[in-house]
Parts: C-alpha cells; structure tokens; sequence
C-alpha cells in the first residue's frame, strides 16, 4: 500500500467538499496554493463558469482531473426519456473537453425522485432495470470520445432518491453484463461512505480488480448523522476503517488518487483554506 | 397472499410505535379496544410495570404476543461480555414469562455504541464474529426455554451504532452456520423498513422458507427522511412496496402477524387512539 504520510500527492479533491465557499475557479486557486494537483469538478459549478474557462483554469493552474461529476439520473418516465439521454450526452461532451478520465454516474432511484415531475412509482426493480439499459445507451455514445463510466454504488439510504445501485456487487454485475471483455470502457467509483458497511466490499474490491476501479472516494461516517445527505466526517473523525479499504483496492492495482469528497454543512460553514489544510492533514493521517 | 382488505385480525403492534403515549398497560388496554390480537412489548415498557403485571394485563385483555423486543447488543469489550450474556439471558427469561413466540435480536453495531463505555474499535469485521460467537452462546441458554431467536438484519445506516447484520442474506447465512438442521431455535424478523432496497431481498427471503421467518414488521420509508432513527412513515405514506414483500414471505408460507413498528416523532405526537386508528386503516388498505 503506498504511503501517503509524507506528502499529499495522491490527494485530489471532489469541489462538492467547498462548494458554498467559492465558485470552481476559486476553489481551483486554492488548489494550487495548498499544492493539491487534482479535482473533480461537479457539473454545476463548471456550467457556472462555462466548460472552457473552467478547462483553462485547470491547464493554467497545473491541475488535473480524477473524474466528472456526474452523469446518471437514468431512471424517469416515459416522457423524460429522451431529456435524460441529451444530459448525459453532454456530460460525456463536458468530461470530454475538460480531459476527464472518467465520469462518475449516480444512477438515480427511483423516477420521481431521479426525474422531478416522473410518474411516481415504488418499483425498484424496475428503477434497477431502466439504469441498466440506459448505461448500455450511454456506453455507446461515450465509447465514441473514449470515455469511461465510473458506476458508483450509492449507500442504501439513498436507494429511494439518489441511486438504486446501492452495493458493489450490484455495479460489478452491471459492468460485467454490458462490458463483459472488460475493455476499460465501464467500471466503479468506489467511495468508502457508501460501501464501509457491506460484508462483501473486500471482495468485491478483488472481483473487481485494477481495470474496473476508475476512482477511490474519500470521508467518514458520523455517529450519530444527523443530516441523511448533508452530514459527512472529514477522514478521521468518524468510525471508517478508511486504510483496510483502500489497502484492499491498491492489492488489485489502483494507483489513482484519493479523491476527498464531503457533504457537510459543518465542513461548507469554515473557510476554503482550513478545509483544505485539514483534509491535506487527515490525508496524510487517516487515509 | 392472505387478504387484509377485510378485517385486522393480522395486525399486531409493536408497542415502540406509542411508546410516548403510555405505558404498557395503557397500550394494551388502547389495543383491546381497538380489537388487536397482538402486541410485540419493549424490555424497558415492560420493566417499567413488573413482567408478572404485564403478562396478566395481556392475557386479560386477551391478547397475545408476536415477539419480544429485544434481545442482542451482543458487541461489547472483553471487560463487559459476563454482563452482555446475562442481559440476554434475562430477556430469555422474560420472554418466557410473557409467552413470547421469540425473541428479536438487534445485534449491535461496533462495541461503543452497543455497549457504550466499551473500547472504541472500528473493526467491523470483528464485530461480526462477536455476534455470531454470542448468538451461539445465546441459543443454548434459549434453548432450554424453547425460545427461538430472530436475528433481525438492520438498514446499513445502522451499521456503525445498532446492527452490524445489515442484510438478510448475512442473518440467513448466521442461521445456516449455527442451526444448520432448521430445527426452528434460529429465524430471521423481516421489517420492510430495514430489507426494501436489498436486491437480493426476494430470492433471501424465498431461501429463508417458512421455518426461518419468526416475524414480519411493517411501516415505511419517507422521502426525505429528517431524521435517520425517528422518521419512519406509517403504512402508504413512503415509497416501500409492502405488498410484493409481504408476498414473498407468505409464498414461502408465513402466516403470522404483520407487526407494525414506527419510530417517528410526528406519529409520537398524535394521540394513541388516532395512531392505531390509522395503523388499522392501513394495515387494510396499504399492507
């Protein structure tokens, strides 16, 4: 396992973690000061600057990218069908000129939480089916600008509104049925928030292996969590066994960044510049 | 599937759902005038009265048990293992007292929250093989009772602080491990709340068959959901499909009580007649 005490190489930061303390050109500033040489910009903040500022910012500060966030929201309608496939085709266009390696899909729950305005409906599987065939859709087109799709399984708590892919085993099966020949072109974005608790991550990790873990996310789980969504722990202070995680996905290869990725309120109210001092600190510590 | 668009014959209540609107005598007194056969009784309501009080108001009032509530939080230090297995064995006795057809078994999370005081781990592995050595331990002291345990697996938003058995797969394969002639003293309690999103839930629940399933609890998922313990939905008002759950089980058989259990703040708030009002409508129409 490499060694991350001694620097912050490896470090890359999910901008959803300062999001209320600047826009992304600030956000990638401060990056650049703090010496962290990767990020992974979410949709909004880049549309917020326009793709090509936000491209030349990155260039011109020396930072890459560990990911786009995010394509998915598949599950919808009828109706919004159509509406969801243009999304995620031009977030594969955006991840394209931004030099994205991969992007991160949330896959969406169910439709009228995934597509406001969908048809209501409580059938999960169905959800799990309609995410299945719209990945192989978005396969196709993102094949095209060689861009990779990075599945990322959701904590069950978010099953409902946020992504009914809620377990590695599940987004592995997925990429084993629509990318069998493992061409790179479908794979996992693994975040130790979601998937600490799953008897089966270790191995899961394993089936996984080098070419299918596109990215490695980041925080810690509160006791007690107070906000479902918004009340994520820097690294270190909850109860994540972060290293055995990590440990388990560079045995398989993974030699990407550590992407921090936090939503919390507590963490947006400080400054950029302390967020950013801590998780270089807790990166070095508890990662 | 058993119709219960016609009467509430099948209902049972689990008395955590009015826990703030009177003690166990007042619930069991609410629930003979409302005509449920059944209540699944808290240790600490029933500590509250005396177990002798509590038995004789339950069968005066005519009404029967569906379960114990609970047994478990087998995590713990070394220092307090003497002091987990005793408290076990107390609610075995109790169980027994009362004519409870099982007791449920809430496993406990890392041992800091299950037994808080205990040294802070965050080996959740570990905590896994505790419970399974301390259900072992457990079912030969119930044994002596003919009291079967039910290990109910916990949503993995419990994981850390409740129940490190998160998925019924995990609490089946506990069962096959330690009672591997399905001699009925190890089972499974089924709450939709905790099971819904498990895409292995249907095939699980079909593997468990009838002589594993001790008990099924209903209530539902609301979306957003405020507060992670106490924001349970009645019956209808969230997005779980009961029915195709409680299908399953009764494919395999199941023929026992629907116990609703609700953990929420808002339905605390309401009087208990009106709760039980609602929890009979809804067992007809949404269950």
């Amino acid at each position: 396992m490499r060694d991350f005490s001694a620097d912050h190489r490896w470090l890359s930061l999910n901008t959803a973690t300062v999001r209320k303390q600047g826009d992304l050109l600030a956000i990638i500033d401060a990056c650049a000061r703090h010496g962290i040489r990767a990020i992974d910009p979410w949709r909004d903040q880049v549309s917020l600057i326009g793709v090509g500022r936000a491209a030349q910012a990155a260039r011109d500060a020396g930072i890459e990218l560990s990911g786009y966030c995010r394509g998915g929201m598949f599950t919808s309608d009828a109706a919004r069908r159509v509406e969801v496939r243009d999304d995620n085709r031009r977030a594969v266009d955006e991840a394209h000129a931004l030099g994205a390696p991969c992007i991160v899909l949330v896959v969406g729950g169910l439709p009228q939480y995934s597509r406001p305005g969908s048809e209501p409906s409580k059938n999960i599987a169905s959800a799990r089916a309609q995410v299945e065939d719209a990945i192989a859709e978005m396969m196709e087109y993102a094949k095209t600008a060689i861009m990779p799709l990075a599945i990322e399984p959701l904590h069950p708590a978010y099953a409902a509104d946020r992504a009914c892919v809620n377990t590695t085993r599940q987004a592995l099966d997925i990429c084993d049925r629509l990318d069998p020949g493992r061409t790179g072109a479908l794979g996992v974005a693994l975040d130790v928030y979601h998937i600490w608790w799953d008897p089966d991550v270790l191995s899961q990790i394993k089936r996984a292996g080098k070419d299918r873990l596109l990215a490695f996310h980041v925080c810690d789980w509160l006791v007690p969590t107070t906000d479902i969504l918004n009340d994520r722990g820097m690294m270190g202070e909850g109860i994540i066994d972060i290293r055995s995680l990590r440990r388990a996905a560079e045995q398989e290869g993974y030699d990407g960044y550590s992407e921090v990725e936090i939503f919390s309120i507590g963490w947006w109210a400080r400054p950029m510049d302390q967020v950013l001092k801590t998780c270089i600190e807790r990166h070095r510590t508890a990662v």
